[in-house]
């Protein structure tokens, strides 16, 4: 069997495990040389190589339904469902999606992107075949950090509860995209070595064998703890009193085990845990070594060295800038204080944690948890810095409505990768977060022009006594690195006139403003003159600015990279709204109505139609409209 | 020390048990007593009598922090530190409020109302003392039931992680809104039970008392299981596997118990957690005897028979219409399952569970598993109904994006008591949901004028192929019962008129067009004409109907019970900005920026302005300046 000659996970079924040993090798060498071109998750994939291709063997896809969670670690199955040759595009515009997705097979039973989403989906999937009496296997396979996500959690208790067949594989690499913390991670760690269970075992064993032979009371006390030993020397203890079977540890690297335990998994009423052991970036040298989590997702490299062949930036990245103004402000200031869910090295928070090591908390995957710890500290007067990606601080959103937004807390959010974000795609665009958080009373809403601004947030944000306050900014780099001046504060709800201009005005944040400045550039050759206005508090608005604006009866263009629907725009379309002006208007440029898919950021662009050329078609447009009226 | 001297925690710091017993039996007939009046959470805080009581006894409010998780147990916190007086405004317009308020008291450190917070915001708080070098308790108060939230087994990982100084006390009714669901909940009944735990320590120690004597190998063994013994004998394996030292179970109505187990805790070193149990409802027979959650929070009632004081309304609770319309639907098919979030009793889900006890899942307090197991079923072919509260679906608002809308998921959300709710306040109005829901991509959102319509609405949701739709319905109770007729498909996007009129247009929904309709009429009065629109799609518009209003040139007016950022009227705003019109215009009602507080519906209508007076009032301002455009 050669690797080119799989089309289906048929196509493997008569395999001995001699030849799924070679074929494991050439998956990896498949998976090294693809996204040494492309970049992706490497680390995690090549850990799967032998779990997947054992599960693939084992059932029966797709009548049994693998759900993999987060889901960067499918590249695997995508290989043997028949996607080998879409690698070249991988994660590139209309590629090979990152993750699962529904619409490239029938092997994709479910999307994923964000984490610990797989146990609920499986149950959802589980109470179906059970009313419906059919019979397969509901198999998500979700990894030792996934497992800290509250709503994993909030499943193990149900599906326990309920006691449905399924059949979970915990894929415990020790590190989800960092190195895990948590009990939980303590509970793995005690199974991994499965220290106890042996000792344990042997002990009692030899206990036992002596015991009977004493006679009368003893030998009844043996029996009876012959079943309570249960209890003793089972050690997946955390799980079975959760009501699932654990069965492990399992080197995930061995046909042989894996075929073992999967047997047996397939024997057992009930739901059951298999905890196969794993190691990110296995064959790999470059992400063996690997113990921060630099190999879980990385850009172009070449293969000999692991030397990564992207380009760095102009300037240093946003997280760096933000979390070097933390650092900055926090040396004088040791109530502030920086929370994390899991993204230490994502959000560049490697020094702060250096630095500061007992005012940086790394929660895991947790965000509901991580808002609203940050939530406690600002209660008493703390002030906390959570740093959360846009797309993740969804998770945390009642927290952040009930916990913070209501009780009027001074916690500042770090709000990172706002914004279109490339290549991984629809899961993770940040472009909903100004549509969740501003219509919450007491929040505030900034997005910085340049990194200087950006640093002038942070000390803002951290200098308020009352309310929170969200800085958002974008993956990548900053064009410059921030002057080396003192911090000054950002008054609340202003604007700045970045260009002045009198046939039209454009309000614009962040990103938007260099393609609002070409444009308004472009258009003094044709005869309009185009104000351009750095609008970096997107809540409060400057409300006098718009009045001034709105006078002198020249028509607003506003432009985001952001959902059109309850954005910037419409806050400027609401403030409007609410005074007695006659003829005031606005236009508004935007992020359409569906999900945007991976590609770069400038075909994401494109293809959303935020470029300069509709900026000047817009302005062409509005412009004469606005005469017509008055 | 009579009930009514007692000002603040210090009054009973030198009681005796004799008098706290005393106390107990008065703090029960008070609240017994005035809530007969009021109505309020009675069950809950019957139950915590003894150990409110003792907490304040026993520890140093505020320099010690009380987290109350949920919050509508703090009831004897609050008249332990001053505000009995208040209690006959419990609940009402400017009155006490429900639940823990920091401007009400020093006392109240941590405000709730939704359930699962405690532990996280306990968490920062042992943090900051930390950081500063401070000495107190730190004393989270949860229930059972929201010990299943995501969110709080999230903090419980990252606690026993920290290992911090932690008191946390379980209180342990066995129920919480409603009998408890769930494999943690079975924990829980085993350790209640004790059985496990005497049972094998005594078996224990009488085999290791005999096993020195048999010598060698046997007595080191015996050293050895000693220390492997923790594991036997411990019961609360479950939290002492997360790093938590347990104690219990306590009585929770014996002081003796209560303050025996608190010093213990004061001398442990790292998290703890007491499992205290006691009884909902104790001390009062209706309340004792209840089993499914009736008592958990009441209106006013009489106390001899515990009958209900509550006038019921003219038509069926909204609740039942639309569960009802559910039976009728899955009576002919199979594939319609229901899920709730521990909510069966409030969503009136019981005769649905009666009918169909395989396709009713109440998962517990656990909205966002409750979100994504309902995409789970849909992504398999199913009809899955989630029923959740407007307010609670903000914890489930990440699996709607990620899960839901964005792979387009055929899940029908039954949004209950979205609008005004009441009492209840700040944490529990649903008037965010147009707002976080109206962005997401393939999201439909309606909300129906009356019974009959809300059963077409159901059926019409259960009919889709693909995409959510959400239906939401208000708190209290129709005006009349659904028609007995055919379900009708409600055309997607489409909108009916209610009244005719040419000079204005009010488009509005669900509770607001009684009031719109009220306008109108007064209004002819006037000599004003004006149409109203029953907008029953939020998304998608109907926007034929909304060209066809701006050709004619009148006025737009749209009035919403919901908060008045990124709600409805934003998105007329919205639609018609991306149109060419030159003299459109529309005006928008809604609630305004802030949260609104607990009062009865109809005064917070009148403290918000949604009121028939201003709707007059707005109408006869936007004519007149329409006419002047143009």
């Amino acid at each position: 069997m050669d690797l080119k000659d799989i089309k289906t996970p048929s196509d493997i079924k008569q395999c001995s495990i001699d030849d799924l040993k070679k074929l494991s090798e050439e998956v990896r060498q498949f998976l090294i040389q693809e996204l040494s071109k492309t970049g992706g998750h490497l680390g995690p994939n090549l850990g799967v190589v032998e779990l997947t291709i054992a599960l693939h063997h084992a059932f029966d896809s797709p009548k049994d339904k693998f759900i993999w969670d987060v889901g960067h670690q499918a590249y695997v199955h995508k290989m043997l469902t028949g996607r080998m040759e879409g690698f070249n595009t991988l994660r590139q515009y209309r590629g090979l999606c990152g993750f699962p997705k529904r619409s490239e097979s029938e092997h994709d039973v479910w999307e994923t992107g964000h984490s610990s989403t797989s146990l609920s989906a499986a149950m959802g999937m589980a109470i179906a075949r059970d009313i419906r009496g059919e019979d397969h296997a509901v198999v998500p396979i979700i990894g030792d950090g996934a497992l800290t996500g509250g709503m994993a959690l909030e499943a193990l208790n149900h599906i326990g509860h309920e006691q449905k067949n399924m059949i979970v594989i915990l894929n415990d690499n020790e590190m989800s995209i960092a190195p895990n913390v948590g009990a939980l991670h303590n509970v793995l760690g005690r199974l991994r070595s499965g220290q106890r269970y042996n000792y344990v075992k042997d002990e009692m064993e030899y206990l036992l064998k002596k015991v009977p032979a004493i006679g009368g009371r003893l030998a009844s006390t043996a029996e009876r703890l012959k079943d309570s030993m249960k209890y003793l020397v089972v050690p997946g203890m955390f799980f079975e009193e959760l009501g699932f079977t654990y069965y492990g540890p399992i080197d995930g690297h061995s046909y042989e085990d894996l075929f073992r335990s999967i047997r047996y998994a397939k024997n057992t009423e009930g739901p059951i845990i298999l905890h196969v052991i794993t190691k990110k970036g296995k064959g790999y040298r470059p992400a063996e070594s690997d113990k921060i989590g630099t190999w879980h997702g990385v850009g172009p490299y070449k293969i000999d060295s692991g030397e990564s062949l992207k380009k760095s930036g102009s300037g240093p990245a946003w997280s760096k800038v933000i979390s070097d103004s933390l650092m900055k402000i926090a040396k004088d200031d040791e109530e502030v204080v920086a929370i994390t869910p899991a993204m230490t090295v994502g959000s560049k928070l490697e020094d702060f944690k250096k630095e500061f090591p007992d005012r940086l908390f790394d929660v895991g995957i947790a965000e509901q948890h991580a808002t609203t710890v940050s939530g406690g500290l600002a209660a008493v007067g703390m002030k906390p810095f959570l740093s959360i990606y846009s797309t993740f601080l969804q998770r945390g959103f009642d927290q952040v409505v009930h916990d913070i937004a209501r009780q009027n807390l001074p916690v500042t959010f770090g709000i990172d990768r706002a914004g279109l974000v490339g290549a991984d795609g629809e899961t993770h665009q940040g472009v909903f977060d100004i549509s969740f958080l501003r219509h919450l009373p007491n929040m505030r809403i900034m997005m910085p022009k340049d990194a200087t601004e950006a640093q002038n947030m942070v000390y803002t944000a951290l200098s308020q006594k009352d309310g929170p306050m969200a800085i958002r900014y974008p993956r990548g780099n900053a064009k410059e690195a921030p002057k080396d001046v003192a911090f000054e504060l950002v008054p609340i709800g202003s604007w700045e006139v970045l260009r002045k201009g009198q046939d039209s005005v454009i309000l614009t944040f962040g990103t938007m403003l260099d393609l609002a400045m070409e444009a308004a550039e472009q258009l003094r050759e044709d005869g309009l003159s185009v104000r351009v206005v750095n609008a970096r508090f997107i809540k409060p608005l400057d409300e006098k600015m718009i009045h001034h604006i709105v006078k002198e009866n020249i028509p607003i263009l506003t432009i985001e990279e952001h959902a059109l629907q309850g954005g910037f725009g419409s806050a400027v379309l609401e403030f409007i709204e609410q005074q007695d002006y006659l003829y005031p208007y606005v236009y508004r440029m935007g992020l359409p109505d569906y999900f945007v898919e991976h590609g770069s950021v400038g075909e994401l662009l494109e293809e959303t139609g935020l470029t300069v050329e509709n900026v000047k078609k817009k302005i062409k447009q509005i412009v004469p409209l606005q005469k017509k009226r008055a």
